[in-house]
């Protein structure tokens, strides 16, 4: 198992914008009563409803495997977040504006929390045990229907009071128009079944259907799939620039495509650099739970940075 | 004296591409024996001729302040530095790949030598004394005739193996072309000056005498100066997007036009960012010297931390 030996009984909540994902990693690292359910949506109390709803999950796990009691519980949230703060200063996607999650969650769970955010988390548990592991200067990117991104820079993450890895939204040249773009408009899974769409005029099952067409020989497919590419590209170089990155890590839909994505990447990048270090570009090893996994890291790092807070987590000493 | 107060004596050189600056700086922080000299240039041993030049300067110095004997010294050159393994990757202007700078310095000076980044050791001071220090997550952007950058990260200096910063070389809109140009080539003074030149196809004395033509309300003047001001702003909003970084510092000769860019420049980030934090942008407090100033906190930093390396220079306490 993945989190290694011994550590805590911790709960795990990984929220996203459709699902969560639920487990109780037990002491030895097994993921117990893996599930996933849909993730509720209330305007008037988005996060609220949200943490009801991790508090009755909670209670089932505690109660299917009464002899595994979780110490501490990792709770990850995408948007802006704040993990010194506890707080979830925006998501556009789920609706709330500085909501207190730490305090909320362990108001309701009675456990410490780490409150963190889910590409970061699952980007930090990825750099822990993936192929970027060597490596102190890492970029991981989640490209999916949009792009997400976490930081290391010197082996430690980049958090900015959460404004970090904010990729998706940073500016790229833009393929249509001549101006400027941000990434997520051209470069993920999503945008690459959008444009082709709207260039195509009919709709299209998903970026993989893009890449089947450019495969299959269509111009217009493999005009979308090279934008993308560059548009990757563009950013990565922009990350090498500034804080000379070593090794990108890409997850998410996109990846799937594996080397036909990546070789084209590889090319475009070393044609965009100058006299810079090429970074190294890999696919993300971990799968959909690289998540739930982060969420648990974070509530064992949790107990293991301050022992007293749990006498008892203390002696079954996390790693 | 900014060095602040009581420290070993230290010999500082800051290495340019043209001249070097000298000078010794006491137990108290004055600057004694400051001098500018012509930096030799010997296409066959170009760093070795610097040093050959270094080590001259130093025991002309070391006659001239006989009670103020240098107990280490802070050698600075511009291009891909490594400080840690001490060594000179590469200089595109000066000339030298993979020099030793560190160990060849040491054996010519007899005093342990702190060798790093110009702009890197310039930026530090300014940070660490100018209107900056409030942030952790800063980018120092010197515009000159090239465009330099150190950035700072969580309160840290980011080296990434001496790659990090190279904000000069990366990627931005080409106002000329509609393809992409590096930000060197549009935003500097050297850029803004020769690009006027190229358009009005009349030379002009600097960046200075076109600001003033845009000024006087002429349309050329003002395009290629607003070019010079949506390139920087969109090199500040990468690096928004990628590190969260919450404030920027401009110095070099184009922020010697003060308000007058940095009033668009924060215009222009505002405009250009989405949810992001907007970064405070403020110019550069230190002026010239600031290299000077970095290179001999370097040494001095470097005494601190190994007071073994010299017991009476430990008994004179670095701060």
């Amino acid at each position: 198992m993945i989190l290694g030996a011994a550590g805590a009984a911790v709960l795990a909540f990984d929220v996203g914008g459709t699902d969560m994902k639920v487990g109780l990693i037990d002491a030895e690292g097994n993921v117990l009563g893996l599930r996933r359910v849909r993730t509720p949506r209330d305007p008037n109390r988005p996060a609220d409803a949200i943490l009801d709803r991790v508090a009755e999950l909670a209670r089932e796990l505690g109660a299917e495997f009464p002899g595994h009691p979780a110490r501490a519980a990792g709770v990850i949230v995408p948007g802006i977040v704040d993990p010194e703060s506890g707080v979830g200063l925006y998501s556009a996607n789920l609706g709330w504006r500085n909501y207190p999650f730490t305090a909320e969650a362990e108001r309701r769970l009675g456990v410490p929390v780490a409150f963190d955010h889910d590409v970061r988390s699952a980007a930090a548990v990825e750099h822990h045990y993936g192929g970027s592991r060597e490596f102190d200067d890492v970029v991981v990117m989640v490209v999916g229907t949009g792009i997400a991104a976490a930081v290391f820079s010197g082996g430690k993450a980049v958090s900015a009071g959460g404004f970090a890895g904010e990729l998706g939204h940073a500016q790229v040249p833009d393929p249509d128009g001549g101006g400027t773009a941000i990434l997520e408009a051209v470069g993920s899974a999503g945008a690459v079944a959008k444009r082709y769409a709207a260039h195509a005029g009919t709709p299209v099952s998903g970026a993989r259907e893009v890449l089947e067409r450019a495969r299959a020989g269509e111009d217009l497919a493999a005009r979308i799939w090279a934008d993308a590419v560059d548009a990757l590209a563009f950013s990565i170089c922009q990350c090498v620039s500034i804080i000379g990155t070593e090794a990108v890590v890409i997850g998410g839909g996109l990846a799937e495509a594996g080397e036909e994505l990546l070789e084209p990447l590889r090319q475009r990048v070393d044609q965009m650099l100058d006299f810079h270090r090429r970074p190294v570009i890999l696919r993300a090893q971990l799968g959909q739970d690289a998540g739930l996994l982060g969420a648990a890291m974070n509530a064992r790092a949790l107990l293991a940075e301050s022992p007293d807070a749990d006498a008892s987590a203390a002696t079954d000493g996390a790693a």
